[in-house]
């Protein structure tokens, strides 16, 4: 059994730990929070050891009640790895811990590129990331662009991918973000960051992105231009991103116009917390005109990195292949809608 | 003095009421609505002769104690030009009534382009108007992308336009739509039919576009990208748009992130309604790549047509050229932030 912490309890932090608990080969040796907030209580309520970032904040929950099991250093002692899932920026300030501690690491997709060895997308560079002392899960769109630019390099070859972003305000919980009754182009400066970021696992594509932010917060959408360099019938791309366990092949006839019918059908399918770890990509929208490939697909920013911090896992510190390891983290969390 | 007759009182045509007011060539001889509601209302305020749709509306007028001058077909004989501004597929309806009367006659996007001789955007295709029995003055998307693709056709060459388009779920007083709080691709086919309609005015050009509507009310944004056939610099191109009186460059220090912003400005500035008549293009989203010109640009649904509605009666039934006409309806109305 692979003996997991994690660092940081938060929107990322719970879903990996109940992805870790539900796979075959690895465990929760504990989690590690700041505040003593409703998501500690939730920890405790699931069992997992609750480690506090320093002492000084171990006071702070025993006074809400709530048990803890050590600091935070003890936990990164006991790990065999550590998945960081503090906020954007703070998991840099770890990273030498988590060297000196001779623990491996995985970081986020809000940390520099350069807090880890690699960057990774179990689809595209699983190998690249074996045996290595730290690797980055891109962000939620960077992991939705990625892994529907794998699938459909391979057979058909792509060209050039241009994207524009229609980016959530805020996670549901987070209200104190906006815009309210809003359109912001975010970044205003073009392009956005996320083509360069798709390029620290894809380094030689052609893609270009631009972001707006958007009164919602549910899910992300992306309208995309993707340039083939074969020529790809609308159905049979249909029929290559159907047979991906990531990708969910949204249908006509389902009658989902967004992302809040996606979420119903998540949660009436027992997802937990209503989750969608698969791109959610429009079948009525693929459409090609002269070689060039139009879709869209809304991504769930709260979970579809989970299963890839599972592989991450695996690939820092277990002994299988890239494919037995997507295999396994599909069959544990029940991908593929 | 142009005599104009207006058809449909609500969000277009209570502004062209307005801008017909305050040309020095053009007076309103009358506005026609169906219903007796609070713009009926407003516009017995403003001393618009009320004209009624028919007259087995007359008794709900007069039950409301809102004085009528007639009803719609007297209006559209004592009228020089008609600009028919009811809701979308309405105007299809009105258009024999027009043509037997001999009344020229102009109608709103929400039409099909065969509802008129010609599709009009007043920089574009003033020219080919000229005389005509009808033009249909394209919707606000299509308007807004046609004036820029012609401010930099000219000095620049454009070769190929792709444009995602943000759109507004309603109006601010369409309280029946949405969506709230998600991100609906629409239409869900690829690619929508702005695309087509930009080309009833161009043509030849090669031209893309996709939709989604998200929970805002105050303007649609678009996000363009737009390969060149010259080298350009963004000073270069920020120069050439800043030339125009239909677009407003907003720039970085003016501290405009959105839509809230921009309507708030056109506030303080004393604009009637608050309206922006302009395409409003951020220019610090002005980069180019490669001579693949990327940009965002604000568009005010509501208002952005209303000085094409001017040009385009002086089209069909003025004595004057486009550059005549743009500049005086300019002048008059106040563009040019």
């Amino acid at each position: 059994m692979i003996d997991v912490g994690i660092n940081g309890y938060g929107t990322i932090g719970k879903r990996v730990a109940d992805a870790v608990t539900a796979q075959p080969d690895m465990q929760v040796v504990g989690v590690a929070k700041t505040s003593p907030n409703h998501e500690a209580k939730a920890a405790v309520k699931r069992e997992y050891p609750l480690f506090v970032s320093s002492d000084d904040r171990v006071e702070a929950f025993d006074a809400a009640g709530i048990p803890t099991a050590g600091i935070v250093d003890e936990l990164i002692d006991t790990s065999d790895v550590i998945v960081d899932a503090t906020p954007s920026g703070i998991g840099a300030k770890y990273a030498e811990d988590y060297l000196e501690a001779g623990t491996p690491a995985i970081f986020q997709g809000g940390e520099a590129a350069d807090v880890a060895e690699v960057s990774f997308t179990a689809c595209a560079n699983y190998d690249d990331a074996q045996g290595r002392a730290s690797a980055r899960v891109v962000s939620c769109n960077t992991t939705g662009l990625v892994r529907l630019i794998e699938q459909l390099d391979e057979p058909f070859g792509v060209d050039r991918v241009r994207a524009t972003l229609v980016r959530r305000g805020g996670d549901p919980s987070q209200t104190g973000r906006g815009p309210i009754n809003d359109i912001l182009p975010n970044p205003v400066s073009l392009p956005s960051h996320h083509g360069p970021d798709v390029k620290t696992i894809l380094p030689d594509l052609d893609i270009v992105t631009v972001g707006l932010k958007v009164p919602a917060t549910l899910m992300h959408v992306h309208a995309l231009s993707i340039d083939l360099n074969s020529e790809a019938t609308p159905a049979e791309i249909r029929d290559r991103l159907d047979a991906s366990d990531r990708l969910f092949l949204v249908s006509d006839e389902m009658g989902i116009d967004g992302a809040g019918k996606l979420k119903d059908f998540a949660l009436d399918a027992g997802r937990p917390r209503g989750d969608l770890w698969e791109n959610c990509i429009w079948a009525e929208s693929i459409a090609v005109e002269d070689g060039e490939l139009y879709l869209f697909q809304a991504i769930h920013q709260e979970s579809d990195v989970v299963p890839e911090n599972i592989d991450a896992i695996r690939a820092l510190v277990g002994e299988v292949d890239a494919e037995t390891s997507q295999a396994m983290t599909n069959e544990a969390l029940g991908l593929g809608l």
